[in-house]
């Protein structure tokens, strides 16, 4: 689904037959303005959602609503700023207020911690990742918070990339083979990363022909000498690191040589920021 | 949207064209069976979205799969319970697991949330309700998570109940007008609260036959004398109240003789409850 | 399905892969005129629906059609009065004419029932509402229509309001029991309404709690007594009848103090009204 | 949209994000059994459409419920029979009740009124049809009630026959380039008809090769006259005739020797039959 | 579904999540232009489908990008021929590309090739027409390139038209009744036509009141001999022809007297036209 | 859309409101039996698209149909051969037929020519694999048949590998800077391909750290050089060649060293293989 026809589901979830309130109060001709104003300190992700909703609300009435943007994706709001504007028909401001809040204060809350985290790492041999682990439906809105925030992607699903684990390599039966099977199926632009428990696995994928190793749940120690191993004898595969990463340990391993560090809790892990939005007087 | 429509959609969100790894590993027909496991103390909630993630998975390769619940939506899994049991075709398998967790990691998150919250709290005056600050295309999800962590919820959107807010007082010009032309226009099984932040809104509201109050951002002590009026010259209107209401701010205001209090945090304050799905060997 | 899908699957019922007709004939950049009269007199409904038809079939073409109101809905037009204006894309305004004619016509027609039927009936001392009898997707049209015609609303479906039937009642055992179980349930916006068929099913629901009832297939007498009843022990709880309702019925129970009578027939014994296009030459 | 399709979609219009009584009320599990009877004596219709509102329900709950025909469309049902039994889902079978009856209702309503109707009318020298004056959405389940009542159907849409009308001869300019331009234009399964006012159209458009006339509005003689012309100079062609159309005017007409009458009153005047559903105790 | 449906689904096919290449280096605001040049000489079909690829790439980033033609639908371009000139959104542009071209290839094809056959085969009796052999989902723009080529189209579906086949006779047990049970159930504007084998099979079908008839894989003589037949007993109805029909074949044939030939190879022996999208520097 | 959206929209362009023939002409209960057979030799594909329109044409008629596979995907049928057997609900099996076998067909006949195709070429230092020129909505069965067939495929879309176009490098001004600007902005599992036209531009990609090139339109003398430089220089690089590729050609290069070489002929230049359905009398 692209992202209108979820903004228009979504907006029907919430107005179902109709907004009760704002249509018996508000005249259908009536015209407002509004500011969404930062709460708290933010790093601003979102606005394409936001504007989707107030422009689907305007498109239930048959209105218009403008949306004009005042601190970009990305950017950082002190607490207090006016981070879009909003002007147009009024029952519709209103109607898509919520939808708009509701994506707008998640992806901010994803971008700032993303932001927060990656300042107490402080600088890194790796790129922080995010995962799939995201809200259904809402993935390509998080994923561009985590990069507003200042980290980076994995792949987006199943389909743009390759990650062979202990499920499949047991389907299999062993590394070398699956290695050899999933080279021979997919396209030549993709890459194979191969997720490992231990020195010997790694060894297997690199030999078996992989592209990189994902360190699943290891200590700082097996990491770092993983990592070793990798650059002696496998020197153009990258390795990654996972598993309940948060801003502590990523500092704790930001000079061991990890090319990646993919973290679950930028999406998980984050509160909704706090904006309002004000109807102007 | 139904809930299996935008179960396919989230999974098309994930899948694309095809899984790259598990079809290349594993065999057409293979059969596998997993569960689904605990790892931390958890509120069970999301099983209707789970099964319906793993049976898309399955309908997307034309297999079967069938998810045996272990502990129902409500009861409580001590860290390493079994929560449910999955069997049957293994790419599908594979494939819905992301989905599956995605979702009920999030759902897990916010019962068990709600249940701590209210388990602080103790007996209390008034229904702890959530609100409709929740993830846009799953509020019925996230509804059903807070009723089984124990808390209510209040109306499901713009179109089951009345809300009056300041906007809306200020386009008709008064409350007394407000409530009238609310009155007229709404059916008769739906009843009228108006946000009010002192005293004085307060009585007019309910003057204006309001059903009941929602005092918004107000101090204790305000609230207090907000319940004695209404206690007093209304005894048949309720009174809900609601702003930034953690745990702590709950329990201090339990005995108040408030009617309702709303949590946005009850849904937005969550963290994803740590869930691992294990196939069996 | 919102307004515009609906009009874009309706359109493409009758136009399927293409109007062998108009094409064949008109041009594709042919601009015409038509207005729309009425045939009869009649209160007008349905104008927004009728605009998106041709804003549907003029988008099917690329091409444009402007839908310019004469009679607003709510209006009355004697017969031969223009109550709208169309212009543009010819093609468009034939293909489109039928859906908008159909629509229009069946949303008159029910709007002219119904002050038909409340200008026999006269003062009332009861709100005239619909009911869940109406045309499958296209019940917010005909609720419309009716209020178009002077008439109230009931509740727009299954989730906006609760009444409690008799099967209700058998499933749970008592009256009592299942009037508590609701209000656990339901959000405190949502009154609970209990159909009865006599004075000790009135008495008890409104005991347990119920804001009000449903007097079925009463005679005027046991109505009249009931409202009675209601009057004396509960003074703050509503009554509804419903049953057969017609013009001469509701005119003979107008002052018995019942607040709400539904009529099931305001939508499903409404005829079309007769309405033409006439292209302009 | 398929039936399926639009039963989904008209289930989410009644039901929204769930049935407060119902779900309240009944258990998860309950079965039930209901039966659907004739309150007056109907021509029966729309069984698919009853059964498949019953099947979305049940798909709703993830349950099960049957629909056994008792009386099958096309059958005369008199008063008191039961038309249908529905065993599965308690929650279900009354989740789905209104919208199937709602469809039932309306499908037993017009095969009875087209019945009613031949029943006057008697033996007719012409087949008697409906037009595109259908409910936007539901034209496949009317016009199988119109053949279940004993009508015929004209065409579906505006792509399977053609129907030549003055805006489009208008637009071309004359009668024979008109025919000759859509002659061209479409596939040789299709005939071609020409509505006509009188006799010096009628004789153009059947020199210009067009299959056959439609006589709109015309008097009873002018329509003999019409007819006569027709079976002496165009032996080969059929003669429709339409026109507000009731059984009276239909009577009158029945042995002018007319080949086809086109009755839109068939839909459009048809009210609902009175049907009810009772659960067993 | 409508082409514009149709079209946002084909892009989503290309496009999932993103363009990874075009968005990390073409700048949001870029502008561009290009043309669209014939590669080869080609009869040009598919102008609608291309400018809604553009338009649904442009939507999509919500940008602008208008497509201007230069060479018609119908019309002829020698190699090297501008056909279209796109001017706007860069990244936009380079999205819609692909997904235009395939379809407009494919157009080209499709009527370069009708075009070619009907070349060789020179001044013919009959009409040549496609048949139901088309590409799922776009029949409707192959069977406009057949138009664009100079052929016709038989029947759009199997709903605007009967052909009776050997399958549908043997279900019913003879031509005779067949024929009389479609007559009944169809509307009076659509023809009945009857696939036969031989002469017998004609002489049957004519008899039994059929408007025409299909020579299924008949000889020249024999397609000759059924001719004759048919005009001297059956003078009004046509004469179809069918069977691996090549330019030769349809040469060879062309002066028997046949009404209408068809041509599954219209469609699908066409091979996709030479075209070349070039970004202006 | 996943593919049984795709075969749904697919049977309801053919079927739109129903098959007046089969209709009227088979009982609704009738049951029969078919069998698709080879008319020449084939490679077959697509088994999964043709099984899921006949379940599609059953679910429409609420009846049954079984698809049982006698010749799989990828198996060599020679003429005459049952490559599927039907059996089950007759007027589904009709329905269903036609859109079986365009999609049937149009596969088979991809897969032969691949075979075919690379039958010619013989032994080669490359994979032959597809291109993005596939006919809209059906890239995943035409993908499928190439592999059925023997060949390869290369990326899916545009979201699943990086290839640089000369565009893109205008855009953004340099080789390297452009390579440097998408090697930040995709994830580490994607890898970046540039297409060049000359030595000078592979050493530039190359250097600046893509991971293969794209050789377009080169002679074999040049394709000879450039693959000569990369061994040398970029020993871990890929190359790829593209250009009007057909079997001589690609036999004539099988043993420069060449990667890849991509074949839009794979699709677009295939035709039909000939299938036919036989009912069992």
């Amino acid at each position: 689904m692209d992202l209108h026809a979820r903004i228009r589901a979504a907006l029907a979830e919430d107005l179902g037959p109709g907004d009760l309130t704002t249509e018996a109060c508000l005249d259908a001709g009536a015209i407002t303005s509004a500011t969404i104003v930062a709460k708290q300190d933010v790093v601003v992700s979102g606005h394409a959602a936001a504007r989707a909703a107030f422009e689907a609300a305007a498109a239930h009435y048959a209105g218009f609503l403008s949306y004009q943007v005042e601190v970009a994706d990305g950017g950082t709001a002190p607490r207090g700023t006016v981070i879009a504007r909003i002007h147009g028909h009024a029952r519709a401001l209103l109607v898509g207020e919520r939808l708009a809040l509701n994506l707008l204060m998640r992806m901010c809350g994803i971008a700032t911690h993303v932001r927060d985290t990656l300042a107490v790492v402080g600088p890194a041999t790796f790129r922080a990742v995010d995962t799939r682990k995201t809200t259904p439906l809402w993935r390509d809105l998080e994923k561009a918070a985590v990069r507003d925030g200042g980290g980076h992607n994995h792949r987006f699903g199943l389909f743009d990339g390759v990650l062979i684990k202990d499920n499949h390599i047991a389907a299999v039966g062993s590394i070398g083979e699956t290695v050899a099977r999933v080279r021979d199926a997919v396209h030549h632009l993709v890459r194979i990363e191969v997720e490992v428990s231990d020195e010997a696995g790694l060894v297997e994928a690199l030999e078996a022909g992989a592209d990189g190793v994902l360190l699943d749940n290891m200590t700082d120690a097996a990491m770092a000498a993983a990592v070793r191993v990798v650059q002696e004898r496998f020197p153009r595969a990258f390795v990654e690191a996972s598993g309940n990463m948060d801003a502590a340990r990523m500092k704790a391993i930001a000079a061991l040589g990890l090319d990646v560090v993919s973290v679950g809790g930028f999406v998980h892990q984050a509160r909704w920021a706090d904006l309002s939005l004000r109807v102007s007087s």
